[in-house]
């Protein structure tokens, strides 16, 4: 199966948003043995006619994002209609879905609004739980491919493809008997250094297909194949990453540290510096996040260290607000005050100015406190841009506590 | 002068890395007035050949990232000399370039490596400051168009566009004697609010270029044209958005909130719920942040409010958590602890669960407090996922301050 992705939107072209959406359809179309054979990006507009015109030959699965919205320049779904020959007609179900919408929010509706209720005749609608317009499935024609017309906005079109265009694909491939898939998520190590460790053991088995993704402090592994096959890379990535792997589901660090807070019923604290509420906020990105989070503190100056976590102005004075002894007492300090089990501490120099010989830019020191425990501190450098170093810092700090965790 | 991208890369497909490629050349020839029109991604091989083939009819200018390296599949110098008609030789100061970057760094040197001195007859070398293949620009032709093949790594392309391609294209450019660009950044309304109320009136202004890009509460507008229509443009946006137009920069709204707090010389706390850290973490992205902004406290747990915000415990038990009461109760006591000049504070309900009928999913409450003033609290309804629930608050909490500020 060929597929092809055609990304339409002229903020995509005009640099204010980065293209996301290829990487995330890739990754989640490969467990299905599926990759992308060309993407193209085409202004909002008349561009998408040609852009679907030279696709619908070459390809059996077409993806296209965006341009399903009320604006003029919103055009995706006539195009589509005219070139395929189907009329629009207003989908009931759609429309009330949109009324509801706006009268739950009290927004008047226009007559624009309802456009996007316009649906092809014999397309299959894909209700759009975060957003009005829905997702369009057209199936393929001798001459054309099976055409899904997305939304735009990642947060709309992320779960439409996970809970949707997923399922329908999978109904759509040629059996694959015994073809599984299997994915690590991995922490604390560099891509080459995960490559040197498991690379050529991985290569030399037959008939699996591997894949790589690198992002900042973390790295993940994808393996596709029959299943002795995905069965003997598991342990090989389990034997060699060891406790390096964090997940092997579609989670990320923070909600296995949430999940395993809640299994173990343990609570939660965290004080900040450098991370500056980073560390609280992916933390409370996790549902049920509440019932282990108790509170945060990100205390940037040096009084507010000492009047909230009770550092003492010494130890500041004496080893710098970036050093082991006061990430140590910041996290001790979150950990008596909020009375939970566990308090996480970061404190570091995030640049661009700040920096010293002995502590450069990128500096920062994590601890985690546990009741009746020693305190763990650990140093990194992490010399980035801020916000990469933001990131970071916190992923070290999560893990750190997951490690324990895993012990607890 | 139209303009047209081509990404080769298998990495992108394969969705191991993100296309940040657009962006960043869209950023950087918008003023130059240059748009592009058309981005194609294909994979490392032969698939380069059809792409340019495609291409060349289509536009005047092509930049083409990747496919320069020393490996079999990076085709992209071979197959463009051939479709130009055009020998290939070894210069011979690429090729003492990189023995000498290999010697320095102790690397044998071998004939793939030696492949990246290979140079299509008449092409300008653009030199590679940071890696081994060299930038090329082939000039266009009365059939082809200006071309230029440019290194895949971000490190090696984005110094080499700033410093080589940027000055080339502007001396290709016809005079654009007059033509000017700005950008206006709204929040508080959105997109088709936006359209509404300026869409028909600068449509009607002569040779303007419009664009929109719609975010979660946030809505940028972009106007490209000679001189007299841009002012008249600016004058009907500030006239019909007003104080909803929060930069007309390249500005995030936590950065004008820092800039706005630093040029009064007044600081700022945080107190959180909802937002669990993330207002926190928006203002602490800024640059010179820690000059402003003195602390933030993440509150999820009640008891966590009353201790570090002396918010009644009677207070929350009769309104609740999530009401005007307590997040006027939470700024307030940020601000006395903080000894700040501003406090903000959210409570809210993100979801997925914890809404009543009186309050559903998506409410919150946003607080700013003010040293010698009187605190304004709004009630607002994000219904949205977790994330963007999180960051519509955060985006209603700093212009509540930012509006503040202007006439402080």
């Amino acid at each position: 199966m060929r597929v092809e992705v055609i990304n339409t939107g002229s903020e995509l072209l005009l640099g204010e948003v980065v293209n996301t959406h290829l990487a995330f359809l890739a990754g989640e179309l490969f467990p299905l043995g599926l990759r992308i054979e060309r993407q193209v990006c085409v202004p909002d507009g008349l561009a998408i006619r040609t852009a679907l015109e030279e696709a619908f030959p070459r390809c059996d699965i077409l993806i296209v994002t965006g341009g399903l919205g009320p604006t003029s320049d919103d055009l995706t779904r006539d195009v589509a209609a005219e070139l395929l020959g189907l009329e629009l007609q207003e989908n009931t179900e759609v429309a009330a879905a949109i009324t509801a919408r706006f009268a739950r929010r009290k927004i008047p509706l226009s007559d624009r609004i309802l456009r996007q209720a316009q649906v092809p005749r014999g397309a299959r609608v894909l209700p759009n739980a975060n957003g009005t317009a829905p997702g369009l499935h057209l199936p393929a024609t001798p001459e054309t491919p099976h055409l899904f017309l997305l939304p735009g906005p990642p947060r709309e079109l992320r779960p439409m493809v996970r809970d949707q265009v997923l399922p329908l694909l999978r109904a759509l491939l040629p059996a694959r008997a015994g073809i599984v898939a299997s994915q690590f998520h991995v922490t604390g190590l560099g891509e080459s250094q995960v490559e040197e460790l498991i690379g050529e053991q991985l290569l030399a088995i037959p008939g699996l297909e591997l894949g790589y993704c690198a992002r900042p402090g973390q790295v993940d592994i994808r393996c596709l194949g029959p299943g002795p096959a995905v069965s003997s890379a598991t342990v090989v990535v389990r034997e060699q990453l060891g406790a390096h792997v964090f997940s092997s589901e579609d989670e990320t660090l923070e909600s296995v540290v949430v999940r395993l807070l809640t299994a173990r019923a343990r609570t939660l604290a965290v004080a900040e510096s450098c991370t500056g509420g980073f560390l609280a906020h992916r933390i409370t990105n996790v549902p049920g996040a509440s019932a282990v989070f108790l509170e945060g503190v990100t205390t940037y100056a040096n009084q507010a260290k000492t009047r909230l976590l009770q550092v003492p102005a010494e130890l500041i004075a004496q080893h710098g607000a970036v050093s082991a002894e006061v990430a140590q007492a910041m996290a001790e300090g979150a950990l008596r005050n909020a009375g939970s089990d566990f308090a996480l501490a970061t404190t570091g120099i995030s640049g661009p100015s700040g920096g010293t010989d002995g502590k450069p830019v990128g500096t920062v020191f994590l601890a985690c406190a546990q009741r009746d425990a020693a305190t763990t501190v650990l140093r990194r450098n992490f010399s980035s841009d801020r916000e990469t170093f933001k990131w970071l810092a916190a992923q070290a700090a999560l893990d750190l506590i997951r490690r324990r965790l895993l012990k607890a």
